[in-house]
C-alpha cells in the first residue's frame, strides 16, 4: 500500500505544495510546530532516511537546502531548523521548521493552529521565494 | 573567539571522538538525549547549517550518513534521527540520535545520565563500526 506521502505526491490527497522536481516534493505540514513548518520528501518511497541510496540522500538534502532558503526569505525567524524522526510515516521525510526557540522544534510541544486560507497564502509566498 | 566546537576540534577541550577527516569531526554529546547521541560538525566555523557553502553542506551530510550507519550498528534502536537546531552554539552541528520514541529527539526531555567510563567505552564501540 502507498504511504500517505506517496498519495500526496500523486495528488490523491491534497497538499499545500511548496516545490517539486522529478525526484523530490515539498509541502506544508498541516500540523505545524511553527509557522512555515515544511516536509521535504523523496518521491521514492523508502522508510528510513539513512537507507536511501547515496544519490537520493544527497539530492534530498540539496533540495531541502533550497526549501530552507525560501523559508528564510519568507518567515521572520532566527533560523530554519531541520529534523528527521520518522517513527510515524514509513516514508523518509525531512522537517524544516523556522525556529526562534528550541521548543519550536519539539514534536511534543503544542501545535500551531492555522486556517486553510492561511496555509494556501503561506504556501504561495514560500513557493514564490523558492529558487530551483 | 573560537567556538567551543573549534576548541574541541583543536583538542583544547577534550571530547569522546567517534570519527574525523580533513573537513569534519564527530563526537559524543556529553549531555545526551539518548544513548549514542552524537554531534557531527564541519571544521569550518559557520553559525548556520544553511549558510555553509554547497560543498561543505553536502560533505557534512555525507559524513553524518556514515556516522549514522555506525550508530545503527552499535546501538539497539528503531532508527537514527537527525536534528539541527543551533540556537546555543554558533557553529553548525548535526545531532544524530538513536531513537525509539519521539521524546528521544526532544531537547527539552530529561537528559540521560552517563559516567565518563561509559562515554569512553561507547565512543570506542561506535568508532570501531565507522567505515570511512
Amino acid at each position: 500500500m502507498s504511504s500517505i506521502f506517496t498519495k500526496i505526491i500523486k495528488g490523491e490527497i491534497p497538499s499545500y505544495k511548496i516545490a517539486e522536481d522529478e525526484r523530490f516534493y515539498a509541502f506544508l505540514d498541516i500540523n505545524p510546530n511553527a509557522k512555515g513548518h515544511t516536509l521535504v520528501i523523496p518521491k521514492k518511497e523508502v522508510d528510513k532516511l539513512f537507507d536511501l541510496d547515496a544519490e537520493t540522500y544527497v539530492g534530498l538534502m540539496q533540495f531541502a537546502h533550497k526549501v530552507a532558503k525560501a523559508l528564510e526569505k519568507t518567515i521572520d525567524c532566527n533560523r530554519v531548523g531541520m529534523t528527521v524522526v520518522g517513527l510515524e510515516v514509513p516514508h523518509a521525510h525531512v522537517h524544516l521548521i523556522p525556529i526562534n526557540r528550541v521548543s519550536d522544534i519539539n514534536f511534543t510541544s503544542k501545535k500551531l493552529a492555522m486556517q486553510q486560507e492561511d496555509f494556501v497564502k503561506l504556501a504561495k509566498e514560500i513557493s514564490r521565494n523558492f529558487e530551483s
